[in-house]
């Protein structure tokens, strides 16, 4: 960030404190601390440079992550960095590799399914690398339904042992990540056989490489799967293939917190409910929210600067020419992305939140929420993909309206289902949609309506599940619609929060304006479909968002800046935080691999002979 | 396409004749064979084989394709392959190489630009590939806005010579591919001045590299502009960076057919009217419209099939999963761009008889269908990022409408437009939506009425200019809107024809309901915030749509085997026409080169250590 900054008047601009913004981002001025100092830590260590990183054969890359990881590795032990700052360090390497297996499945799921005896005789290993594990779920025709998987593990009394085998080919382990070429250990998942009966899916610790020369075990065929799409990205990743040959591994290897096996080999299941479980997926959905809300915030913030430093037409009397920014064409893409990282950014908060209050409810025995969490993490994980679970959970939840059961947490709104059928929207100006209570009714009535919608059409049908099947691309827009009602809410929740800082309340609150305005103009047919607004106030609405974009463009390259990313780790020349993208974009192509010679490798072999007209001889 | 054919059961299941729609998508029965014939010679010749293109590091691979285009070119001779021939195959070769550009860009704009004695002069040597050229028009800081750029030829008396030169760092030409490395030609654009006045940007051609070493000529920095995003992919082009330092041609090598400058240096335009030059445009328009559906066909291909063999929850009683693409879910997702891919092929066709009728019609000196000619490709070429130029010529149409000057050609229906402002659809039931007349009036009427309302609201303000610029989001969903209509009727006049063949006409009226229905249901906004369909009438669309899934779902992998692709050209596994793909991935996983070893390279440099607890003299 030395020398001139080229987006120093769009800074100049900004009408907020850009401080206290990042105070907000972070979510606490202990957590924009840590993740300031942590990733300038990184930036200056050139070890963690990721020249190259786009040309490097598949090897050389690998190994470069190899050490990548062992030097951050031993940075963590030199400067004693808590569990906190070891965890934000590998966000801002920035380089897929085992160690995030290890650190974010392996131990996790040995920490949530383990027992005691279990925990405490692998967890001290894993905390100190001594071995290093992976999460072997996943097999080459089984991916989203683990019930299917095919892998067995079968108790043998005579030995103590479960046999772990790959009986078909497409029961072979396939995407685990660290597994290709470096865990030494994996927590397999495998259907339990004993006295002759499948007791379905459960997880055992399963040694696969040797400790001293790192070679498979006997029974152990292990490797990667191959490139991944895109330079570097998840290449630097080892996601493997493995398949089991009859490997036989000791029965107390078995992760037994919520079921055993005892040495007769009788099914035990122990007293702790196996809703416990569910901890662990709604901690993983959580961070996916979360990972998301960054990739989409880094992209965002690249947009946003190379759209203020790119210009293109509009050039007056040989004057510059416009700022790509300036366009509202632009202005209607990129806006709406920069109030979503907002709003992902502050509903991933609310799911880490969730995440904790849910354990402590699940530890307490309580699992009432526990319908409503998990239909609403599996919904915002993907507003999309999974969302026909949270179908299934409004149609339920509409069909006990009548039971007296009051709906609570994220579908409290159902609650009110006799007003938000029947009320329609009062906005008379354009203004009026500024509101959080008209934007958050019109959300609600859509969300409302489409559920008990659905749920007509779904009961029409003999067999409800039929109706399930035949009507999920409609149930899964009834979904979407619930999901962006709860990131809307959220977002407005929290500017009811303490907000300080000159004008940062205020840009957030333009934010969440667009962000909502945004998919009502999106989903607009939804909103006239269920006749809560008329073409007129959909019109309005989409007047309004076109003067919020006017409000956001000063803003735009400070509201980036807000998320506080080094170039090292933004790694992106057009999102440089000083804007000198065309000096540096010349100077990096130099750096091609290509351009080593000035005359390419095999002119000589082919083009020559091609232009001397003299192919009849040449080898081809 | 050996041995078991695992997707055999859902060939049988095809109610249409495939080799008929084979023949329906490639045109003609001529152009089926061509395609046929061409794509074969290439799946079967192994110097054609896409292995490794993967994990190839960049030098490699771009030698390989260095290697594959001069083999091409030397079958073509020995074949003797006609031009229609030669295309094709380069077509099937599947990897971008200079050739193309060689072919398609610098041959072309001699023949559209060049002077006759040019032509006579270049041709030649062009097409027996004794020079290779590209076309070197965008610069680091221009790219759409090409009278933007900054390259100058100034003509210098003295010498008879033009002086080509790039002023600055954002002058520098970037982007054409085959400059990086091969090119021994350019077609450059740059300012024309002389007699110190500047005439705008002109074509010259100008020799960059030896003909005897390739070395790059005196004042020319030429060289590759580093990798682009995925593997292989466009990184087997050279795309290029190039700057001149006052290079010096001959007068006669400025493009010189519909302007000149004289040996004295004045600037003259000949009679022959500049539109002419427009013809390219169209013509590369048109390419590019064929091409993405040509994409588009690959991916719905390899889609299609792998949700076939794909099998995911749903098991009942132990028995097989259930096939993914029988999930509504899919059928959402998947058969609109199934629709799609046949929808964008046939206005591809139409747009190619478009171009032979608009430059017979430019030759004949008739320009008066140029204006809708140049909206409409325009928009085609991308239904969003070129689409304001289409609603600024909608708008102006809008305006004209009270003059008498009747609309013509795909803007025609703006002359109905009295009775499109007022009509409400007629629709009573779901299958009401099947009659084209349906669908078309409501594409027409929501049309009409988006570009009416943006003209009104343009009029609004006292510059309209500035109307343009507030309202361009406004003024794109109503483009958008325009060039659906125009794919959309193109589909129907397509139907009008005579199509032989068992069940292929039905298939394709399906296909073209789908992809109305479609859009119907993504756009419903559109259709109810303008009055033309109730919400009732909306949901039976819906309804439609559903029943047409499961019209279409019998039919799936037969319409994709309708695009002839054999497995070479469509380059995936997933894809494969066997659907054998489970073993198939299994085996090329272990051709990855970090699987060529064991224990891979920098364990024990570095994971070792890390296990054994050894960092501190670990070197990092």
């Amino acid at each position: 960030m030395e020398g001139v900054d080229y987006l120093a008047g769009e800074r100049r601009k900004a009408e907020f404190d850009v401080d206290e913004m990042k105070i907000v981002w972070a979510g606490s001025r202990h957590a924009f601390q840590l993740s300031d100092r942590i990733s300038k830590l990184v930036a200056s260590d050139p070890a963690f440079s990721k020249d190259g990183r786009t040309t490097m054969p598949r090897k050389e890359l690998f190994k470069n992550t190899l050490r990548k990881a062992t030097y951050a590795w031993k940075r963590i032990i030199e400067l004693r960095l808590t569990e906190e700052e070891a965890t934000k360090l590998r966000v801002y390497i920035d380089e897929p590799a085992f160690t995030d297996l290890h650190w974010a499945m392996f131990i996790p799921v040995i920490k949530g399914s383990g027992s005691e005896e279990q925990q405490q005789k692998w967890l001290p290993l894993a905390y100190k690398m001594q071995i290093i594990g992976c999460y072997a779920q996943t097999e080459l025709g089984h991916g989203s339904n683990v019930q299917g998987l095919e892998t067995t593990a079968t108790f043998d009394p005579q030995t103590d042992e479960f046999i772990i085998h790959s009986p078909t080919l497409t029961s072979s382990k396939w995407w685990p990540g660290g597994l290709g070429k470096i865990a030494t250990h994996a927590v397999a998942f495998a259907r339990l056989i004993t006295e002759g009966k499948d007791h379905g899916v459960h997880g055992f610790i399963v040694q696969l490489r040797s400790l001293e020369d790192h070679k498979p075990l006997p029974g152990i065929t292990v490797g990667d799967i191959g490139m991944k799409f895109g330079n570097g990205a998840y290449n630097t990743m080892d996601n493997g293939v493995l398949r089991f040959d009859h490997v036989r591994i000791p029965r107390d290897q078995m992760l037994m917190r919520v079921s055993q096996v005892t040495r007769e080999g009788k099914y035990v299941q122990s007293d702790i409910p196996r809703q416990i479980l569910y901890g662990t997926m709604v901690f993983v959905r959580q961070t996916i929210v979360s990972d998301a809300s960054s990739a989409l915030s880094r992209a965002v913030c690249i947009a946003t600067r190379y759209s203020a430093v790119r210009r293109q037409f509009g050039s007056q009397d040989g004057g510059q020419e416009t700022q790509v920014i300036d366009y509202k064409t632009q202005q209607s893409r990129l806006f709406p992305l920069l109030a979503s990282a907002y709003a992902f950014r502050f509903v991933g908060e609310w799911l880490k939140w969730l995440y904790t209050d849910v354990t402590q409810k699940l530890q307490a025995g309580d699992f009432s929420t526990l319908p409503e969490v998990h239909a609403c993490t599996a919904g915002l994980k993907s507003l999309t993909t999974s969302a026909t679970a949270v179908a299934r959970f409004l149609v339920k939840t509409v069909s006990q309206l009548g039971s007296g059961k009051q709906p609570v947490g994220t579908i409290a709104y159902m609650g009110r289902i006799e007003h938000l059928m029947q009320c329609r929207s009062n906005v008379q100006q354009a203004k009026d949609w500024l509101k959080p209570s008209a934007v958050l009714e019109a959300f609600e009535a859509r969300a409302a309506r489409m559920s008990i919608s659905c749920a007509r059409n779904v009961s029409k049908f003999a067999n409800p599940e039929d109706g399930f099947a035949e009507l999920s691309a409609d149930l899964a827009e009834a979904a979407v619609a619930h999901c962006q009602l709860i990131v809307v809410s959220k977002f407005i929740e929290k500017l009811q929060q303490d907000i300080p800082g000159k004008g940062v309340r205020q840009q957030l609150e333009a934010l969440c304006s667009v962000y909502a305005l945004f998919l009502l103009h999106k989903h607009q047919g939804d909103f006239l479909a269920t006749g809560y607004i008329t073409p007129k106030q959909a019109s309005l609405a989409n007047d309004q968002l076109r003067a919020l974009y006017t409000q956001v463009r000063p803003n735009a390259v400070a509201l980036v800046d807000a998320f506080n990313y080094t170039d090292h780790f933004l790694g992106s020349i057009l999102g440089r935080y000083d804007g000198n993208v065309y000096p540096k974009l010349y100077e990096e192509a130099w750096k091609d691999p290509l351009n080593a010679t000035v005359v390419p490798d095999g002119y000589h072999e082919y083009i020559r002979p091609l232009l001397k007209q003299q192919l009849r001889s040449a080898r081809l």
